[in-house]
């Protein structure tokens, strides 16, 4: 079996460096195919690392003097920062020393590292952040999740390719189903924006668009991609959390409110649990940052060991599913057909 | 006690002349202060409200022939059909006849009717449509809830004048709290729409606005009125009643799975039925139209008797609190001070 190095940013999150050590060992204790090199303060990497012996053959410690906190300006901070342990990383993946990238540190910087140092994919306009959502038929990505809060309509059509991509390379399924949020389902419903992206998607060839997603139908996972602008992304995860917040809080409320209520939250405590799993982001694994050249996973700030793991399996997946070639390839075709368009509506001027 | 005549449009809904002749009958007996016209069919109207000799001094129906269906274009409609029940209803609030106008049919024929029929509030750029959201702690106001996909910064701030002029009238907070929806609470956070309109609502002297609110906080009513614009208040609502409806379906799943899971459900029956109604749209009453010149509520399409007399009785409170009054008021002082305001620009200039 082949072996990918994944870079792993060991100062990145609320619980670096235990949990980013504790998930870099893990990771490679369940996957042989996977090295990994962790970048950080070599001391604290190794007093945090416990008894690695068994897997210290495909371990490696990059020494690093510098971090990127929360409170750094994400575009100066990897400007300047360059012996943080984010940009080491990402430098790394650039040269292809690594494979993939995966943080847990702050997302802007994540996103900065992505495009400024190791770059966008050629036709590629926005790289986007993809959030993984549990439906209840299916997971599904969410794309743009919060990275672009204005956009345009063609970044809206690239989103659909790049969520395509990343979910037939991630979970295998071999033509996966864009949708377009909106407030309708006919094409002819939606802001100016949704409108015209709407067109975009529907005459490319790129990736199948099955047309509008209503906000009712998300939970449900009726599809593989749902598209929409970062703001409107940012909307349909954290009202979600929101929600499920509220509803867990009232619910608790009306069972203590009666006797009969009280018994039977007690019974039903594990069966409430097995609910509650359906929405705990650490079996999730970490948001794709999709259009830059190399897979780039952002994991969860609150991230513990278990979903460093994912995440990093998830950078495993990306490499191996070749997301980024498969990007590359759609970008190509939609580059072809806008040409092919242009051309049509210049010969009928 | 003074009477008030609310036009009520007998035609319109999906329960309709039924829900709507019922819930006439039923808000008359209930409140004394209140009289109804009936706009419709004279003899359909009649076989269905039963014995109402009790309250027939404060009932009067007004025989119209044409009606307004779904598939009506709504602008189209609410011009050419003029004698239908929707149209006569609003052409005699215009005229004074009456003091407000309740429909459950066509969101958008009642719009249009609204704008077109009776005539906006001077200064008002964009009507808007409120819904009331049961937040856990309170419930609230979302304006717009999805009239106005394509909006400007002062279409929102206006929104906010609007919104705390209803809630102040009709449930008599005295300063009620504006926030406008955005993806953080920094006021530099947002896409360019949200970033400005969050300038202008801090710079208004009209009403009192607090900042930003994220989605998260949405669902536990933390202030009176959410701004935003029309699509993003589709998406608070409806992905609102797809996670209630997709979280209901996985619970009832997880206590089918397990014998102890199967009692608990039965214990807990009752208490759920108390955590459902917190969601139940029939309790709320319908969502205010507004920016035109008298009180127009919009009735779920779906609405039983219940449903349309809590829409008469939330007409009434309209009337009574002077909604419109306030709106136009407060509209004088928003001009002003953007008028002061660009003074101040010029001799800065």
């Amino acid at each position: 079996m082949s072996e990918y190095m994944i870079a792993l940013d060991a100062m990145g999150g609320d619980n670096a460096p235990q949990a980013t050590c504790a998930g870099a060992v893990e990771a490679l204790r369940e996957n042989s195919g996977i090295r990994i090199r962790l970048y950080g303060r070599e001391d604290v990497i190794k007093a945090n690392l416990g008894d690695y012996s068994d897997v210290a053959s495909r371990l490696d410690i990059i020494h690093t003097t510098e971090e990127i906190s929360m409170e750094d300006a994400p575009m100066l901070a990897v400007r300047r920062k360059t012996d943080s342990s984010l940009v080491r990383a990402a430098m790394d993946v650039r040269e292809g020393t690594a494979q993939a990238l995966v943080s847990a540190g702050s997302t802007g910087a994540v996103m900065a590292c992505g495009i400024l140092r190791i770059g966008r994919i050629q036709g590629v306009e926005r790289p986007a952040l993809g959030v993984l959502y549990p439906g209840v038929e299916k997971t599904f990505l969410i794309l743009d999740s919060g990275a672009n809060v204005d956009c345009q309509p063609k970044y809206l059509s690239e989103f659909g390719l790049m969520g395509a991509a990343f979910m037939s390379s991630v979970t295998g399924i071999s033509d996966p189903e864009v949708r377009l949020l909106n407030n309708g389902a006919e094409e002819t419903k939606g802001s100016k924006l949704y409108k015209e992206a709407h067109q975009m998607m529907k005459e490319q060839k790129a990736y199948r668009f099955t047309g509008n997603i209503e906000s009712r139908d998300v939970p449900f996972g009726k599809c593989d991609v749902v598209v929409c602008d970062g703001f409107d992304g940012n909307i349909l995860i954290k009202l979600t959390e929101g929600i499920a917040s509220a509803m867990f809080g009232l619910l608790k409320q009306s069972l203590m409110a009666t006797t009969a209520g009280k018994i039977g939250g007690m019974l039903i405590k594990p069966s409430l649990k097995g609910f509650k799993k359906h929405f705990d982001s650490e079996e999730v694994g970490g948001a794709p940052l999709l259009g830059v050249s190399a897979p780039v996973v952002k994991a969860h700030g609150s991230s513990h060991a278990t979903a460093i793991k994912n995440a990093v399996f998830q950078a495993f997946n990306m490499i191996k599913g070749d997301v980024c070639g498969k990007i590359a390839q759609g970008m190509e075709k939609i580059t072809a057909s806008s040409a092919e368009a242009e051309e049509r509506m210049e010969e009928t001027k």
